[in-house]
């Protein structure tokens, strides 16, 4: 499939953003509007595309597709001022197929992509929930074709998401309203060509029109970027709260690896100042967890998730964990027997409740949360054994922590033994 | 691509085991020989396979196609007496296009077939090394061609494995062979066709005629289902040695998963003896260990690998590791700061180098000890682990298993960390 992309608009209001750097080039989350469609279109398989530039922004791109070589074909439209839909018309001779119309304004999270090339026509949102439906342009379907589309109608279907699954008769359409010699939108074309309408929702997609748009875009990338899956009460309730947060400030900042490492050094800190003053250590501890996400969620939302970045993650997650353990060990009386079972105990259980589910997908080739659902119940997952040893260890219950981690990890890992038993094995 | 498996021979020679049983249902490593072929072929994409059976052995092989399922069409030879070029004549009408020939009573490595039905024509073997060369068929290839084939040839480029990729004018000749009204062979069709001939070398195949071929056929598989990426020195020097003897004598009596648990509940039994009787502790704790390999020998010998199975021997083996040194430790003076420091970094490093390994195929999809290759020669693997703690033990040096475990392990991980790093990192 082939996919035209639309960048000749003038984007007087994002000014003086768009006055070196066109509204297509304008960074959300680390990464340029275009190369998200680029990106992820490539992805869903599109191996050829045709972006519709004015005159003014033509360098700009092409100094932009220098730096990523994607299969993209340039065209210019000499009369941007004459309306998207004469933008549209411009690509024609470059399409022969059943093809994507994108608007390099507009934003969407992988996951819409990803349904929407399937779609047809116009796809539309009947509940968008990051657009203002003010601002808007609003579709009415009947029958499953468009029936009117506007800014300003009051009754419609749901939200125009500026992506389009077209065949090429659409510029016959394009054609007959062009020669009328007049501006002529997007809108009047889909409108004139009663296109079919797919509806799409659950999913994070917006344009950009101002400043503020760029802001609000980073944040929501970021919320839909949160993995989730493997994330325990604690997590929900307050770790991803904060890591999100500062996700938001660093993303331009870091690379998703220097925040791994960032939070490692962090956790190695934190491990060491509990051998000299164990509640800081415990509570610089707590904030390596609440950190901890930053790396999957920046990695997510600007497109870079590594192979090697979710490893060394995993890795560093089980050095802090152990290297805590070890420096809070020489506040228990550890030459006490009892207090040695617990402390080797909890060493080999936190340990093992990564190795189990990681090794399940090591051998099953899924995430274990996925395919073990009740394992998401479960306590002993990390975000929650730090909070524990937070909350005992800041009440000065140390060797209380070993104790229960003792327990609660060893009861996972064989919990987890019995799931995955029951669900995947037999003798 | 179809398949023909001829299977209407009489099995004279393998009497009294062909009495009630046809050669193609004898089992070799737990499984019909007629399983292995119609479990092979349907991996490498065949979906419509042609059995040629005898009057008298017609039952028992649907006896068998209704415990296995596939999707196998009988055809009776009511003259098995003329030969197997005749039985092939038998299958001509349900053949339409390009097939694979095989005969029941040869067994074949998982990589022979998955080679040879790549190939074109006859398919020899210019080495065989499990084949007795005064018995076995041999071909005369020229110019592609066979040119001459037979028991009793003295120029000869290989060895006839049985195994064919066929396009049905090959009936053309044996319907003119078969026109004589006297018994011809399989080899006479294939000299009279002067079909091509493709050499594939290296893997194990043979065909089975005496019950003596039976027990080596056994043995023989289990040697090439050692996976032995992953081992070490140790391994490769005693463990496999031992664990192949014992598993070509368990293999009808063991599933793979029943010699998991055998192995654990031996290591488990190896850890609680260690805190009575150290020394005779460690002697089964190396015992156990030689038998380690036996699950995944069976499993892949009889067919039967699964990815819980996998999944279950990592498992157990981290827990097994954790008690024996857990129970060690009560020999040793842990009560002394520096031999605790070295139990608790003996146990994390034990678990830790199978964590980056185990993690590096959740991550990558793939086996750590194919894309890592030094990690093959790095020592610290579970074979040489148990090794030195058997040794270091048998003399009483129990101090210095914890303190050479900790150091070796965690070399090995800060090793592996690097080398992931430098061959699939980046920052």
């Amino acid at each position: 499939m082939q996919a035209v992309i639309l960048a000749a608009g003038l984007g007087h209001r994002l000014y003086p953003f768009t006055k070196f750097c066109p509204k297509g080039l304008l960074k959300v989350a680390g990464r340029e509007l275009l190369f998200r469609h680029l990106y992820l279109l490539t992805k869903e398989g599109i191996e050829d595309f045709v972006l519709v530039v004015n005159t003014h922004n033509k360098k700009a791109f092409e100094d932009f597709l220098r730096k990523h070589p994607f299969p993209v074909r340039l065209v210019v439209n000499p009369f941007p001022e004459l309306g998207n839909g004469y933008s549209l018309l411009v690509a024609k001779d470059l399409v022969t197929e059943t093809f994507i119309l994108t608007m390099s304004d507009h934003i969407y999270e992988p996951a819409f992509v990803k349904e929407a090339v399937r779609g047809q026509g116009l796809i539309y949102d009947p509940k968008a929930r990051f657009v203002d439906p003010g601002e808007a342009t609003k579709v009415l379907c009947q029958n499953g074709r468009v029936k009117n589309i506007g800014k300003h109608i009051s009754n419609y279907s749901g939200f125009d998401t500026g992506f389009f699954v077209l065949t090429p008769e659409i510029f016959l359409v394009a054609e007959e309203l062009a020669r009328k010699k007049e501006p002529f939108s997007l809108s009047t074309v889909v409108q004139q060509a009663a296109l079919p309408c797919t509806p799409i929702e659950g999913y994070f997609w917006m344009d950009i029109d101002t400043p503020e748009d760029l802001k609000k875009a980073t944040r929501n990338l970021l919320s839909c970027s949160v993995k989730g899956r493997g994330d325990g009460l604690v997590s929900r309730l307050l770790n991803r709260r904060v890591s999100t947060w500062c996700s938001a400030r660093l993303i331009n900042i870091l690379s998703p690896n220097q925040a791994t490492l960032f939070t490692f050094l962090l956790g190695l800190l934190a491990a060491l100042v509990t051998y000299w003053w164990p509640r800081w250590g415990i509570a610089l501890y707590q904030l390596s967890s609440m950190l901890d996400g930053m790396d999957g969620e920046i990695a997510r939302a600007s497109l870079r998730t590594t192979a090697f970045g979710g490893w060394l993650d995993s890795v560093l997650d089980r050095v802090v964990d152990f290297a805590f353990l070890f420096f809070l060990s020489f506040h228990v009386p550890w030459s006490d027997p009892k207090v040695f079972v617990a402390i080797c105990w909890a060493i080999f259980g936190s340990l093992m409740v990564s190795y189990t589910t990681e090794r399940f997908r090591g051998a099953f080739g899924q995430d274990a949360y996925t395919l073990l659902h009740p394992l998401r119940f479960w306590p002993g997952k990390r975000d929650e054994r730090v909070f524990l040893c937070f909350v005992l260890g800041w009440w000065g219950k140390f060797i209380w922590i070993f104790v229960l981690l003792a327990f609660i990890t060893n009861l996972r890992v064989l919990f987890t033994l019995v799931l995955v038993w029951r669900t995947h094995g037999k003798v």
